[in-house]
């Protein structure tokens, strides 16, 4: 388990040891990271029918491993209904942290905060983001300031958990140990994992407001927030893809998972920037689990967000069956097994199972009932 | 003036320009802080009684020139007298930076903000610190977080301030043209510049309250809020001094005023802080101007904070007349022509004129009327 680091920041010189370019203080419990214990019994003692025996047992015995990539508000509550179906499972969030960005020299991590404060009981379920009794004073300030930029929702309760992981990436700290001792308060019942520790940032091309005839790439953040996607647009570009990968475990789990399911997050902005982290796309190729999607588009409308606009951006029609064949079949070069749309909608995805059942996140019960029709596509009993 | 940075920090890769160890932005800009211009009439082309008659049209024209050490709240407020007495004057607060601390990633600057919100008119006037309508609700949250340290009150208001200034140094600005940046919002009416640049922090040896026998040096801060300074104490030591220089114009502002004065600040960790910034002490040796103090201590007790505790330490009595010994006479190896004692008072500081008249500053007229006498000590007319 990582802590929170207990050594005061301003002591003069606290002991430190270099890791490459990172100084961290020696007092820091800096996390090992070995890949999530307990999915593999010990068997290097027992081999033939043994083995068989032991491999039976854990099959029989051993808890559901749930690997589930997510976005912000829909993965969210996607999450709640993974956890309202299956208390006892072994859930693994991948994250998105394509949204990540540093404001104001806070790291801010929407999607990861999202699940976090939504499983933790703490997020403002009116806005669907951000912190429950909210005030907004440092914003106003900050205005005040004249400090740029002045657009983002920036609560003072939402502050604090950026202080505490800005404080802990600086002195070191990988995003997924932090992630975990941030939910060492929060208690979401799953792990949240970021794809990746390494910044992988979504920005987006535009026709720059300011310089007409000219193009300029922006932050996913500006676009969304302060232009809501009201501007011409001409793509995506993945800053530091060149560079990232994922975060420690993040495979193993898509490998060692009984199923993978594509929360109904925006495919362009969430599932598609975790998918753009090297390895991530590779794992979900070659794993023995099934992947099953569910589409975040209902009768040619997204549920919420504006996936509409991103996947005008990259020329894939609004509907649930453009979205399913945009991820495509794993038995041609695509990602799904299985690919859940909504009653009301048809789909044919060529190598892929489409099943229609109500996918309307009304409740976690409601949300339930969809990730009992996903693992039943993927033959886990739930 | 120097600007706040209009750049998003959380762009891809901005152009950047190395210095020493120091990574700029190329569109910040950096203040070439020159030292206060307006200080010398061009005499370059005159000389003999040109040059004589040109210094006396200077000297009658020109606006008084007072250089303030202030320390926080006695410091402010001795401000506001100053401005008040005399607001058309050219009058430069170089200000305590001993308390300054990183916390939580937040470089947080006392004094500096104590005298920036008393003079801006966003303090709260009953606590005398932190800004008025205040909430607490980024503190709160990262006690839940166990964040240390969880004893300092930091505001959600006050928390803007800190992120615009810790943004803008770990972007390469000093803390000078930080203070510059932040007053263009608050308009004090006075230049504040921080004694120094760097780090130069006063550090407090203690007797350890968790390892009876031992011995540790913890930051001012926590000695003053956490232990309220009830803890077995042995010295005081500023980190940092060793390497500190003046910020830049502050030996300039000592050589070329016509009145230094030494507000009725803690004689140790105030205004004793900005003395052991090398250099300082020097100047207030050479300068042509008088210098000029006021005691902090009324009949044997400070008015505000803990001079006593802090005068103990170092050995010093808690008395007018003592604190005006150790700061010493300029004719001597000391820094003072002038010290004023409250009326009630009496002092003998060898080689020091000491007059007694009212040092309570219960408003800015009454304080006004302490700078007056202060001025008068030192030949200036107000």
């Amino acid at each position: 388990m990582v802590k929170l680091p207990t050594q005061f920041r301003y002591y003069p010189r606290p002991p430190s040891t270099r890791f490459g370019n990172l100084e961290v203080a020696n007092d820091q419990q800096i996390s090992t990271r070995t890949p999530a214990s307990g999915h593999r019994i010990g068997c290097a003692d027992v081999t033939g029918e043994q083995a068989d025996i032991a491999a039976e047992i854990e099959r029989i015995d051993r808890k559901p491993r749930i690997a589930v990539l997510v976005g912000g508000v829909g993965g969210a509550r996607f999450l709640q209904g993974v956890r309202e179906l299956l208390p006892e499972a072994d859930v693994t969030a991948l994250v998105n942290v394509g949204d990540d960005v540093w404001m104001h020299g806070l790291r801010i991590c929407p999607d990861l905060d999202t699940c976090m404060y939504t499983l933790g009981g703490g997020i403002d379920t009116e806005r669907g983001w951000g912190r429950v009794g909210e005030t907004w004073h440092a914003k106003e300030e900050l205005a005040k300031y004249h400090a740029q930029p002045d657009w983002f929702g920036l609560g003072d309760r939402d502050i604090a958990t950026h202080l505490v992981r800005s404080e802990m990436l600086r002195a070191g700290y990988p995003l997924s140990a932090v992630t975990e001792a941030l939910c060492n308060r929060w208690q979401p019942g799953v792990k949240l994992l970021p794809a990746t520790d390494d910044r992988c940032e979504t920005h987006v091309v535009i026709s720059d407001p300011d310089s007409p005839g000219e193009r300029r790439a922006i932050h996913f953040q500006e676009w969304w927030v302060r232009y809501r996607a009201n501007v011409e647009t001409h793509g995506f570009v993945t800053i530091g893809a060149d560079q990232a990968k994922p975060a420690p475990g993040v495979t193993e789990i898509i490998e060692g998972a009984d199923v993978v399911l594509l929360a109904p997050s925006n495919p362009v902005v969430s599932i598609g920037a975790i998918l753009a982290v090297p390895g991530i796309r590779g794992a979900l190729r070659t794993t023995s689990a099934k992947v099953v999607g569910l589409s975040p588009v209902i009768g040619g409308k997204p549920l919420r967000g504006m996936a509409d606009e991103c996947l005008e951006v990259i020329g894939v029609e609004t509907s649930a069956e453009a979205i399913g064949r945009h991820f495509g079949a794993r038995s041609d070069t695509g990602i799904l097994d299985g690919w859940l749309i909504h009653s009301t909608d048809e789909a044919e995805v060529p190598g892929v199972e489409v099943r229609s059942v109500p996918l309307l996140m009304s409740d976690p019960a409601a949300t339930a009932a969809m990730v009992r029709e996903a693992l039943d596509i993927a033959g886990v009993p739930a």
